[in-house]
């Protein structure tokens, strides 16, 4: 299986902002773990970070002709993503949104979920775990 | 680690109804899965399911006496029970809500989430792997 | 055809409270109205009273291992139960529901119907009667 | 008894347009079971279709000189007319709202029921049958 | 005078969970300082305590052969509850709705007051003693 | 001055029905009372009933080519009619909206005023002598 | 009659300020007029201008021991003050809510008519018009 | 191909009211100018203007004998009319909508277009070109 | 204790007004009677009553330097004013919000609570009565 | 004629992705045609897809040196972008928003559409032919 | 230039109430400094503190005629008064509305700014600098 | 102290586009006088403008490894980027958000202002000296 991971805006900052809130580690050190997972779970990892929301919608776009799944935390872009949530539909990946906070429990405006209504499913609140856990259900989708 | 298994309501009826929507294993088929990998995670389980709001609440409260952590599918009360959110809120365990589907892809009443916002994570949409998703959350928890 | 008659939160006291809003007949004399009515048309009833909203789910659940139809009145739980709704979706049998009063003519948080709205038909605003037509809706249903 | 039964907007079209949605009947053969029924339950009815809003509210007030009752099928003008609710208030007749499908079960903008709600009751969901239900109520009120 | 005091759901936790908003009081105690007030004001008092809502709507029912006057904290399903309004709107009895905190001052959608509308009058904010402030207000009720 | 008085829908049952709200005058004495005052203002009147919408948009159009100011009860078209607001601003007289009660004091659907909104002004809740009251507004308008 | 004619705030700065809005005639000159058809009415005034909104609950109360009318011209205060309100309520005389200008063709927030909502009837749209066409409006109620 | 051409309420004004929004030419002129795009496009055309929302509703339901398409300019009641709705969606022949101006560039209620949501496609703010444009829209559709 | 007793908008008309509605005892008889239970209390009171918003500011912020505590009862302005909830807030003193009937039994507009929000409770529906509850609420406020 | 014709997020999926949605024609396919009726209409275009909203900024920015107008698709940047709304606002060019699909028969979050209310018109629904009559359009804009 | 500075309700405890919010200097500090740059700008100051709404109407309406702009901090009534707005439009100087804190980072009700839509300009969060800013803003406006 | 100055979409086109709205300045001559201005403040800037929100993401990123403060004017994207907040949220420098107009007073769509509910402050509808006024507020911000 080969996976997508896509990371929304500011999470090149992980680790050293707000650490009381999103963990201590990095992204680097948190994409190490998630290949750590995949490698486990046999799977081939394409790892991406962006801070526009074009770009995201692009990487997306590209992992129809390439992976089998797709793993994204579109961060802010979640509740106001129209162009992102046409990527997600288009491409007829199974795809996951993943946070590392849990939305419901913050800002009303967290509540919107644009992204996440055209996804396999959700995971949020588990730091980044969030992300190995979606690793671990794309791996069973199709079985049972 | 004790971890309670809350299914609300209908999740009784699991199984030989709608199994294109919810998958075609029974309830109790879904409790044995769950519990292998508890066993395997080193985990016992408390697994109730009940149509009650009420016996849910009481299920949640009872937990703090018994329990590190709650896995719970309240099903509609999702969307609209106070009084469940408030159990989760008053015993301080980590939770985890968890639904076999995505309700961020169904009925916009259902995108109120008054349980989810108390709970740690949020896990959804992926039938009964949902609940064994959230164990290995549970698991990690606490740790890093 | 075998019916039940599914009575929700309140019906209990019905004949000797509120006579001018909900008609002077108790429930019992209701039930034995609707029965005489349900003999005229051929109809086995189960009957059924519960003030708790998990109750009636389970009532509803069970009328797919044994009945063809379903009437329900939700009283108050009409305008806020999503279980109940999830129920009635899972058991696809025909249901109707009744009112003895119009909730259209009434406050403003009675106009969202969410358990209406998987059923096949409303009935609303004829006191005992509701029930009774709701019997001969269900006699007719699948002839034409 | 003397009936009223009127018919809205595109109830003309009945039977050879979308049938599977509003049943295989013309309207005149809708009429002609409706007729039968009055007959048996010794009513007289004036049957009157239209799709002008205006024509509606006539022949509602016209109805308090000549008549005991309505069933009045409002169609689309059910969720906006103001004017025929106030036609219905005015004439202060016991009128009965039906409907040939659910609107509780449709779009959004069908849940607004402006007509309903100075109505007597309520029946929907029941194609043809539900205005044959409207005379078995209205034949019925003010008996106890 | 005879006074039903009904505690809603969560309120069994009283006292050894959440001191700092709740009071260290148990919820024994707390009845046992409620009951030393009512045979101040010579009152004789029933009290229960339910998760359940369709239990506190039995409750509601039951007093109005018993009682005088209904105490109720309904807890979460003070936002949410149809059923307990229809419940004491049909008994007839004055009824306080109390609340240990205050609502106002708390997440939005505890603004909303279903029960309360249907209430003689609403005490919140002080704890346990808003119920024996809700009997001091009962005891006067009728007296001018 | 040349003015159109323009009834709308229900207007025509004016006297005989709830003359507690609406006067115990009809419509013909009305508008008897209305062209007396007419008259001591020098006016000339074109006066139209109407229960059809899009005719009362017909009679606003063809007052362009023949009168100097419109006055206009829309009835409840006043919350709902787009239309008959597009004649009104396409016609460029100076138009007032009357209506016999007051329409902030009824239901909230009657709080949307879209036709009042294109008007010179508004008058409600005077009974027949809004229309009175109308015309003489109309007869000092661009005097000063 | 004894009227009182209440001018909220910034009527006082009525005539040199936004003369093609409000007219070019000062308050004093419009006060002279209302005051000269209030004689031809055999009306006695008592005209006050606040820009407190309690001065003009103040002036609302003591109404009630002095005139039978009341004639507000609220300005600002039409769309918020629950007190106003509840004052005109109280002391039960026939009020008339005035506007210079019409609040339905300006901004949403002057949609709101809270005042307007206890006084019997509301003109808007007139200039210093409107009064005059309220006192006219007052010395007919009674009368038909 | 035929098609029916539908001039909404108010259109009839076209030319002589407004030329700065709606353009200097008249209704027969715009009419003419159709006819003659229809004629190149090898189009048959009937052509209606009613202000009446129930004859437009006629005019759409006739179509279904005669036609293969419409173009409907539903003036006002784009907005409101779910009966115009219901009509179009029965007929189930393409339809255009059109207007001479854009309404999302006009007041907030004109962004509820009940009637564009069952159309092809809408085409608007082009004065008397849409319709024009939307023939040759119709003209291409089942073609590629 | 010194206790701050704030008399908001109208209640200066207590007693010979709506007696059905808030008692027949007037404001300076309520007055006697909450002095009188000061007085058995053991507080001293400082009792003010006026209809301007910002002399209810005034009044709340000079009771810092004097008093403990405050009873306020801010009328209409509980559900408007931010200006009496700021100061209510600054001060930092112990404030019940107190009213005569039940808000939440009234028009939709009294729901929202903006003073009660920053208040340490709220007491409501016990007509004067209402006071004295709160005068004991305070009393043992900081007792346990 | 100088044309600027911007394909927004997704549009360079054109073709080989739910043709049964947008078509089976690639963008490249889709551009020759527009070219071909542009070539024909004696204009000359300027064509750019970007998935990014800051990139379609720049373009509609850079297009009032070198075009006279402008055809945009903004696909889901259309309900979102003010910062495309205030690009087009700025250069004032005429400006026709298009759509493949129309986007009132879609989600409700498609209803908004902040671009759209800046454009001369909005053309939706006709795959890649809602480009040419854009064209179209634009080529009788100043011509009449 | 002469400016009015208007302080609105609460400001009179500024420095000795909540100093971690809105600083430790009093009023009269803070005037004082507002004063000096007042002085370097060369500006005369009329400064004022009222409690109440229409005091700051009134102080508003009699700059127009001493003063060439206005600094205006409404506290609460920024969200709420109408009063205040009109008076602002009025009177057609150049106004400045500030605030000591942010108000769109406190309370969802402090979003709404009815005064600041009729500023030049606003200026938030500074604590008594926002005042100087405001002059400062005030002092060039005019000049480029 | 070390700013960045950061403009967002459409800030490139300042001076010669809608001089009457924004300025005749062009943003270099506008950064020239920011720049005059930072260097009396004895401030070093860096200034960025982009048309994407993530560059704009991207910049405050990075201020965070350099700078001691941001100024931004997010133009459209204030009222939308949940990213550029979390950006800011994140970097937890002190951040004023400037905006050349008064939002308050334009669209409704303007009113929402994510952004600023996580900087310092909001300085708006001052032209280019909003951005110099924001350089001399930060210079005093931990000053007093």
């Amino acid at each position: 299986m080969k996976i997508l991971v896509l990371h929304g805006p500011n999470l090149n900052l992980l680790g050293d902002r707000e650490p009381e809130v999103y963990g201590h580690l990095s992204l680097a050190e948190v994409d190490r773990r998630i290949a750590a997972r995949a490698t486990e779970l046999g799977m081939e990892l394409r790892t991406r970070q962006s801070n526009l929301e074009g770009e995201l919608v692009t990487e997306v776009q590209q992992a129809r002709d390439w992976g089998n799944g797709i793993v994204i935390n579109p961060g802010g872009y979640s509740h106001t993503s129209v162009a992102i949530r046409d990527a997600i539909a288009a491409v007829r990946l199974p795809a996951i949104e993943v946070h590392l906070s849990n939305p419901a429990a913050r800002e009303d405006f967290r509540r919107t979920d644009l992204v996440g209504a055209v996804c396999t499913g959700v995971i949020a609140g588990f730091g980044w775990r969030s992300y190995v856990l979606a690793l671990e259900a794309l791996s069973s989708i199709g079985v049972d």
